[in-house]
């Protein structure tokens, strides 16, 4: 079996970060196939930059030669899932879902910790729209950038493991989800200082990717997700003039 | 007062359709300017092209030389309003909410009749985002596609029709929204047919763009739309490395 | 155009001052008429009062010889608007739900700043009915008395400020709702202080009263707020036995 | 212990069959007095109506010189229960509410069958404030008007029953409230066909009221239902200036 | 009439204190049964405690000889009440729900306070099944376990009237459920501190099940508490075999 | 890895059926024990049966020698999975919940189709309290026994089939979950028929499980699922008194 996974930013050294993390959660057989986006920004941390990584995943994963059989989004609370679930029929995983999804089945309520403030609306968005807010205790954010924890992990360590206690304790959440595609080495630390389980999202997006295709399920084609009707394009996708759809 | 309108396909002839509407309810002394997207599909019809609009609708509002007073996002159901609102300071309104949120001075509970079936979920997740939906009635299908409309409107009527009187009469609603750029011309039909008020997107975000500039009020820049931050993008915008936010 | 603009409580001098922030929000050619009800209390502060208010404001509007092109409600959190819309054909708008529905356009969520602590249920309950709550953060009071603030308006800017600022720091606003028609002199001051969007429920309601009369929409009579049934009336109005209603 | 129950009209007919009711389901020792407002409608069909019936109930309540235990307000999804409950430290019932508190400890979803389309919103919004819709499984109307109830009861039945049976097969109610204080003599026929519990919301509201006493509670006065703060009225209560409240 | 008021632990001393608030609370002519199960846990403090409670007490009035015409079950937050409402044709009151329903007659808003924290979630979900948490502000414990209450009441008190308090001025709420069969004899104590009105569980539940009896009101059958279907069972109830269920 | 799948009913080829569907979708290394309850109903088909069948299913899940890995819960709708939960530190999954959470990734929405229609209660509860009934089209009952499944699968097919559909073009469903233990051999008809995604409990279940212990992943020690407090049982379990907890 072989997974795209696809970084929502265009900076190399997390996409390998994030497809280590992919790799030591997967299965034996299970090839991981890390993906950057031609275009976008260095992290996305806004709507801004998340609507232009929409379409930037979209594009990286159409122009991969296949064949695959499911596809993460790899990135924390952004756009863009909806589409790239009607351009294919594998399944599409989005690590916010898969995190919260999977904390559900450990503890009765689950708090997101994510980078900035302003990360904190769009992921109470997508877990709104998804239908997983109803257990959701609390998302908050430690303050660093996306960044901040590329370059230097211990440093943010505190910060977010500080959020992650209030979570517990004041919140009253039963598990963490830490929700920042590169936090993903911090989980150790949280579960020591909190005392309860903490979910990577990747890790969780690659085993419920898995379990999907082992169990031979595919994206509903029936209304929301139907192929994009086949129509004429303008200037896109960039340099060529193409009709895309179920034609 | 300068409001631009843009429509988030690519089709000029609707763009002009979307101008003449806002013209129409526009107070003296507004000018209307409508956009065309430099990229994007000729008509949205799904998350695929929504999302590519999104970011399209994003480039069109960046390259406008300015000064405008406000933004009106003329797609019903679209990605993209909250990457906007980062963008600019002056206030951007979407059809889709501004049409429910004008039709909830009218009556209890509102219905939206939009185009394909497809549409309805991007419809009801964007009132659900906007905390819209609490009065929503439904949100009901004609079955006709976008350029449907535009080729044949009187063809489109009875359609239409049809599901607004359903919407009244089992689903209860007592004001009636048209969910498609291109169905404003249907306006005085649907009234006279269902015997409740009809609101136009266009027309409503015209008034309330207006509303919004004459009493001084614009985006809240404190969290959630606060200005991208400065940051590298690679490819962005399509023949560009660029580095935009507030710097 | 003519808006009636109505108190809600007897005191001739909020009434003036009510009128005066309607016709600085006016557009040109409106021209604002500014109602006191024959009954009720000096001011109106919990729901006893708002309860007679909604009558004397219906009684106020009824024996008004017209025309008129829309009314305003000018209370806040009060009972009443329902009645209102039954009895005539042009619109009717509340200021509580105007400020709410114009902060909705501006940020992704608002607080409503009131006067006493014992306004906020009612606050509450008018939002939740119309469908404005999902996006309300807080009702906050400050604990001034609703005349305290004719009083004394610069006296009570500290009070009022505190709870603005708590609501954008501790309940996460983004825009701010002044809750109480004697408020809007303190606008500019909110602002200053808070950094976010502060919206005047008179103001917002007169544009949105031009907008739907401009537009040519009016209250939906197709259920709820179908005319009175013709009946016989005991004793009222007062000195009169009437039948009243569509006959 | 002596129980004040307020038709929300002026039709004497109508307060001696409520009152009738009433005491069939009081206890023995609980004195029943039917009261009727000096001023009002003959019949509440709308908010209108309502709007003043709530003044009408109050104002019936405190000319009465008691004592008296409880008040019961009887009347469907009727404005005003609030402000009773500031007038008053003696528990108050709404037969809307203790309908539907009754039904929800004998089945897992009740439904309420009413008279008018029109009054099904009013009776909808009273349930959301009083925290009662969540097990509600529908509203229905059975097109009747209050006095068509009052003048030929047995003609009646047939449009009731029809809705009752709808009720429970299409909504899957498991109990039926009659939602009218008319429609008490229907109880029994509504039983035999539909085979499920009728609560009666005048016998409901009886026995909570007399709980209430007999546990000695009244109704909270910390915030919400806190007496009126002492002022000046104008002109109210008709033909007086009064000053009220906690003086 | 005769009421089953069934202890959801084995502790016969609290069996007896149950049934001592019970007759209390109970009206002349009203005959209390208390019952202690025969098998389960000395307290019962958390899920698996609670799921063999609830066949414990089925046994228990199973096992009854009768006639009895209500059944209490005097456990907060319990689970069970739904099995007992299938096997008996009379009503089955739920002390949590009896707390709840009738605080919502005296205020806006009530919270309870129970005993260990661990009881908090099994509590918040009978309320939110039993569609009674709506006005539901908070439920908070005192982090006494239930025989503590028992072992020393008087050096219970201050840690629950400062939870009480606490919901009262934090969460506002306007009336207090004592979350626990062991608090009633608290109750005058936490009027006295906080101001409010404060509901036991079991005295109200007495109430309402005399209400229910009197007004001829019983379990709805027609679905979710339909009889159980006749069929085999394995080494059950203890001792025997047998075939249960409307043969 | 080793996973316990318990039945909720004593009916030994209903546990062979379920271990089946459990080893066809388990991975290779993962042992697969079936389960059988010492005691309980032959089919679980309401409240009484499924309360009986919580503490069934821990019991067996207590004496079972060990050690497992995870526990799977197969039946659709039960009480229990808290009390499990909180006996055990490894993980348990719910079936019901183990489906709902699947589909959530294939479609928009989903149904669940069940056997009889007073099973249909039990599963929206057990959703709701999951967190799970946001993207819930509807729960759907085929009429059937659980027993009929097992005898005459091929009879049962109709019927079933008939839900599905209706559950996809009438309540827009665009995933189906199939709602009993037993119905799992239906699975590929139900797709030819419907055209959407059809998800088996169990096999979701063992997938959901094998992921959770792969992750190094246990339930939530730290409130709701604390291990039980150690206390005294009385003839509990049958034939010992036992102190359990953690002592």
């Amino acid at each position: 079996m072989r997974l795209l996974v696809v970084n929502v930013n265009t900076t190399e050294s997390m996409t390998r970060s994030i497809g280590a993390q992919a790799v030591a959660a997967a299965a034996p057989g299970t090839e991981i196939v890390p993906l950057t986006p031609a275009f976008g920004a260095e992290s996305v941390e806004g709507n801004y930059e998340s609507h232009l990584a929409a379409i930037a995943v979209m594009e990286a994963v159409r122009s991969h030669p296949g064949p695959f059989d499911a596809v993460i989004q790899a990135g924390y609370g952004e756009h863009g899932r909806e589409g790239l679930q009607e351009l294919l029929d594998v399944p599409v995983v989005d690590i916010t879902e898969a995190a919260a999804s999977t904390a559900q089945f450990l503890g009765r309520s689950y708090s997101v910790v994510t980078t900035l403030d302003r990360a904190v609306p769009l992921i109470e968005d997508r877990l709104a729209l998804a239908g997983l807010s109803a257990r959701c205790a609390s998302v908050r954010a430690s303050g660093l950038a996306v960044l901040d924890l590329e370059r230097d992990p211990s440093a943010a360590v505190e910060a977010i493991v500080a959020e992650a206690v209030a979570a517990v304790e004041v919140d009253r959440a039963e598990v963490i989800c830490l929700g920042c595609g590169g936090m993903a080495g911090l989980t150790e630390r949280v579960v020591a200082r909190t005392g309860v389980p903490v979910v990577d999202g990747v890790a969780a997006a690659v085993t419920i990717a898995e379990s999907l295709v082992r169990l031979g399920l595919r994206t509903s084609k029936v209304r929301t997700f139907a192929p994009p009707r086949p129509k004429r394009f303008t200037a896109w996708p960039p340099g060529a003039a193409a009709v895309v759809g179920a034609g």
